[in-house]
């Protein structure tokens, strides 16, 4: 079974958002064992829409497109779909009912009349059910074609794509999910990776192997074509443990789990505590941690300081310390770090502080000079590191420096914990 | 001139990537007056690349393609491309000299065998020097059509764009920068904000709105349709007025800037310092904040507090309290602001605290419930929410609310700086 995916909407076209949405269902697809063909972004033009699904059912049985769907007049893919099966859009009076409660839900007092066309339906398609929101999800069925319209905002295409197309993809078409496996790292570049694990493998097994480099990581993903065959004879099972045993050292994790997930489940079965004291970073550490769900139980409590006055009066820095040495400091660093863990108190605590640029530079300490400080009981050390790229990327790459700090000591203070 | 760009490469396709190079060429493209037809994302097979080129340049006159330059087994876009155009590879001594070069200077000490493809070069096409490694660009130019070939690695796709092919294209087609107005809102569903705007509008008129929602906020983009004329009369100009006047108390920002941006600016003009007490959000606000270069000026620090003890400990919220109304209440997350603002001292601070899900809910206070307080010095308000969607929507939408509660005090306690 082919499928593309459409994405429908000029905002796309301008370059005023990425296409987030696509890769969330590829990926959701993937993991389904379903193929993406294609990904196609066009305007929100009937005739581009027309033209694009002629095109897209020319190589795909299965079209999923999103967007379009909403209230006002730049909304058309409702209307673009029928004229392309030749369809009608009928009123659809228990769906009405059933917005009328939504709009009442959010506070509404009556029905916006603008968004009564949320109640057309196509005849003969399939209404999926939208609890997040007022763009219901349609799906056409023609001649073994199958074309789903799901709405553009994030949350509710999401949901329905886990909660009606995904199950009905799977009754349908039966996929099994690919043999994949996954070998995730940190503190190598791509190349060196690359060359460590290439040596010696045969063409059909380095055909297995994709690298995805993101911010200081790097996934190494060993699978089969997209729908194809899985290789016979547990290729991928042998791969991926070759892969894992000429990078040890740097492997955090052989499933989906991030460095985060694996740093949360040692604490939080240890019983210990994280802190975590950001300057440069502003709150960045604090909040890739709190992304986890649960991590209450591990997460103490973070402090931003991004004044002088609040590294001494909530980590107990004491101001002659950043006289001397200078808010962005090896020492300030490690006391930011130490005062974080005395005071929750914690049982590890980070600490870093630096310049994220573009402006706050010197010429002894330019933009990306970064300390970072990692304390535990058995006291504190503090390193200085040089993060190229801008303010984002070097926020981004110190955060990272720290986890991978955290996730080294923890590996020698808990052995057994090892992937 | 109708444009296409083509990104070729698997990991786009399997999602594990979002396509943040077409975001950023179509970006800089729009900027330059080149508005993209479509964007297309394809796997790595010759077959896939020479159909989708026939696809594109049935519709199209330029087409810029991005990844497969590289030296490894998957990189295939120069020859697919020479196939399509029925030419050949040739070697490039002189590029060859100069690959030699870049190799040394990054340390080598002899010439990887795998990179001598780097020096290959379709016959009758340009080379478009890539300072920035060792895949050159590649311009085919045949009976009219034009097809750009830039490397996939960010940074060298974004030089190539900037130095090679947006003055090239610039020179031969001449665009001219489109006449483009933004308004930007918060507080207003999309829905409602189209009603208003919408009324008394000609049908040219309505042709020029898009409506960008993001995150709780939504922008509204005049614009030509791209690649077209500008409307003649000052037409965009006019209905962006009108769009600020129907949306006025929600309005917030008349350019690129961010509300946050907005709210630095304000702060920063008026020697006020800002400081956010965090729990549920867990350090997303204090980021989003330090997002911002510059924004040391006017944020002074942040608390992240996971646990009630540091709720105590940092912002004097009395355990009693705590005990008696819950960590997630009104009560609390006053006493989070007002302890915050008292602590650094700080001018305005907010307080949130929540329970952002999945875990955690209770039938009184299910996950999505939110309270969130701001405090200055003539008191402390504060308000309890309740956000639908996952914890990412939760945690988005609690900031959002948080920043739009300050921006509306500051409007009311420095009138004049309203745009």
């Amino acid at each position: 079974m082919d499928l593309i995916l459409l994405s429908i909407g000029t905002e796309i076209l301008k370059g005023r958002i990425a296409n987030t949405n696509a890769q969330h269902m590829a990926a959701r697809l993937f993991a389904s064992g379903f193929g993406v063909r294609e990904i196609l972004s066009i305007g929100d033009t009937e005739e581009a829409i027309i033209s694009s699904l002629e095109g897209c059912f020319a190589k795909a049985q299965v079209v999923i497109a999103t967007g379009g769907l909403g209230p006002t007049r730049d909304d058309i893919t409702k209307t673009a779909a029928c004229r392309y099966f030749g369809k009608k859009l009928i009123f659809d009076e228990e769906l009405f009912k059933k917005l009328e409660l939504f709009f009442f839900s959010l506070g509404y007092k009556s029905f916006p009349e603008l968004s009564r066309n949320q109640a057309l339906v196509p005849e003969g398609a399939t209404v999926l059910p939208n609890p997040r929101g007022t763009a219901s999800g349609i799906l056409f069925e023609e001649q073994g074609r199958l074309l789903f319209l799901l709405p553009g905002v994030p949350g509710e295409m999401k949901g329905l794509l886990d909660e009606q197309v995904l199950p009905l993809l799977l009754k349908r078409f039966r996929a099994g999910e690919p043999e994949t496996a996954i070998v995730r790292t940190i503190g190598l570049g791509e190349s060196v990776i690359a060359e460590r694990i290439e040596k010696g493998l045969s063409e059909e097994e380095l055909a297995l192997l994709g690298y995805y480099p993101h911010g200081g990581q790097v996934d190494i993903v060993i699978s089969g074509p997209p729908g194809g065959q899985s290789p016979s004879g547990g290729a991928i099972g042998r791969v991926a443990d070759h892969v894992a045993a000429v990078l040890e050292g740097y492997v955090f994790s052989r499933d989906e789990r991030s460095l985060l997930e694996i740093i949360g489940s040692i604490l939080s079965r240890e019983g210990k505590k994280l802190a975590v004291a950001e300057s440069c970073t502003g709150g960045l550490l604090a909040k890739r941690i709190t992304d986890i769900p649960g991590s209450s139980a591990w997460f103490d409590s973070g402090v931003v300081s991004y004044s002088n006055r609040s590294k001494a009066a909530y980590l107990g820095v004491p101001p002659e310390l950043i006289e001397k040495c200078g808010a962005v400091s090896e020492e300030v660093a490690g006391a930011m770090a130490e005062g974080m863990r005395q005071a929750c108190p914690a049982d590890y605590a980070l600490g870093i502080t630096g310049i994220a640029g573009p402006t706050g530079g010197t010429p002894e300490k330019p933009a990306g000079t970064v300390y970072i400080a990692l304390s535990d009981e058995t006291g504190t050390r503090s390193q200085k590191y040089k993060f190229n790229g801008d303010r984002e990327q070097v926020r981004t790459r110190s955060v990272i420096k720290a986890v991978e700090l955290l996730w080294r000591k923890l590996k020698e203070d808990y052995p057994l914990v090892l992937p």
